[in-house]
């Protein structure tokens, strides 16, 4: 099983309704450092597993909207905990719909499985992982 | 599959018994970078794997009997080699206890696994993973 | 000419005003790594540059008002940019106040000089570093 | 499950063939960061999954023969794309042949699979993972 | 004394000539994570040290010509080294270039020095620092 | 000003005297991933500040006598907190003294100044510089 993972980051404002969170109630913010990790069995012809370009484009056009914003004003996130881990699902889905529409540069049966993690800290992070097919 | 992963470390001294181990034979030590990872298949209400707070204090909690000690002198250690990936065990199963008790702050059934990574060099680390029930 | 230096970090929400930040204008956020580096010319009769143990505190005393805070409605960051080079001297200001009050564990005098490292993503930070007396 | 993972790096030239690959096609380098996991279900009566002296000789032994050369002159890979994630299979064939032939200080069957990390620079990595027996 | 930090990396093929380089003298190649500080006594009215965007668009510009390149082929390397500690000044010469025409978004006068590092492997690395005035 | 630097690690057990230490008084002990710069005001005929291979070997002998041992039964030490920072000095004397007698393969009055960096953990480290002559 073949894995290429590539990273980049986001620097976002939220908060979070709920006593579990204490201080993280109050409107705060995180640099989150998002790696998006895709699943072969197989290399294809150019011996990779996707286009590592395509890749880093396709994970920069899903943060890009939700980059130096304020998590708590965007609709998408209406009345949700925009918490590390529910943003790895929140990525995931996004790249799979990429990966189903072929837009990693190869058939996207081809890609079995997709983990996002994401570091909130030097010591916190989250990750999702979950097969496409 | 949702895993949120909190970290600390400790520092202890410790020697083993054994050729294998060459010159780790004699009385010498480690800081150990414990990463502690939880496992839900699902999100609670809040939009968390666990309580990350709680996380960080039970981890806190079941490293400290062992924090700036000599392993060689305790006696849950009697007789027993504290290499890194015996110590990952150590440490998944008073985690697991900790979850089975649901001092995560979520009912103990949802946590479906954990996994104890340690790093014990900027070259060598080892990990411990299972899943609870 | 010695120095330690201990590392904190704190989530914090913060816009800044000027076309020179483009998206960054927005109310955004930021984790904070904060690293504290104390300088001595000698180590005293311990052996030690400060009391590692007050330094953690004392750096974790100085962010504590400003972690988990959106910085816009702190009124001492009224009509400032609370940049990552700003925030640097601001740590540093209060770090040199708790040397010269002799709050690290040793006689303020024997420190030299002070440098406040953030790192506000994997790819950006910046520091302040300046002489004590 | 136990894994135990010990870490080394090599500086290579290459280039690859395939319009996919842009800049990529000319003659460059890269430092690989090579990681090696060992995965066991049980620890040896020593408390460890692997002698990680041994594993690290081996891993150093594999990677020698490629370290400090330009890939594209040498037999073994005629004709191939030495991807990142090309590599990691390269190096977990060589590390999969050394623990059948019991290389790594422990009987072979008890070692159930192995995982090969290589990071290329510090936002793209690749791996590969496989039962051994 | 104020410093922002930006980081960027590079992926070449070069070789070396002279003995002292042992098995690096044959073709072989980096991953260069090159970092750009630059140095202000004063924050500017905005309260940064420089644009940190155009810190990022000039160090990009300045790597641009040698990314993804076998430096050896390079006309303005012919017959020297390219050496970590090298490339540390030439990319300093570059970036000191930029802040004299006022390219980095602030009076170049008011930016004291440059420090350019260049990390090679996980365990080597150089820089390179002098003042600018 | 050029610098190049190379890191590696010790594994120890050490014990302190003395109040300031509160549980690190207890026998305990530490990885240190110890890094050793060397800075020269220009680079020797081959475009390089040291051979860093000599430089890894220079520091790799240094280290050797306090790797995988009780610094507690080091004559060396008697009477001595081995602290972080001390440490720091212990490996510069020693690095100073291979300098001065041109074991880093160039003439040592070419090496202007060295600077020891010793990491404890991952929220800690101490490090110390001066010039050579």
């Amino acid at each position: 099983m073949f894995t290429v993972e590539v990273s980049d980051h986001i620097m976002i404002a939220h908060s979070f309704q709920g006593e579990v969170f204490g201080p993280a109630q109050a409107l705060h913010g995180a640099t989150f450092a998002v790696s998006a990790a895709f699943v072969a069995e197989q290399l294809d012809a150019n011996g990779i597993v996707v286009d590592i370009g395509r890749a880093f484009e396709v994970l920069k056009e899903i943060l890009a909207p939700i980059n130096y914003r304020n998590l708590d004003d965007l609709p998408q996130f209406n009345h949700v905990n925009t918490t590390t881990e529910y943003l790895t699902k929140y990525v995931f889905d996004r790249l799979a719909e990429a990966v189903r529409t072929d837009r990693l540069g190869r058939d996207g049966h081809e890609i079995t499985a997709i983990r996002v993690t994401i570091a909130e800290s030097p010591s916190a992070r989250a990750w999702y992982e979950a097969h496409l097919w």
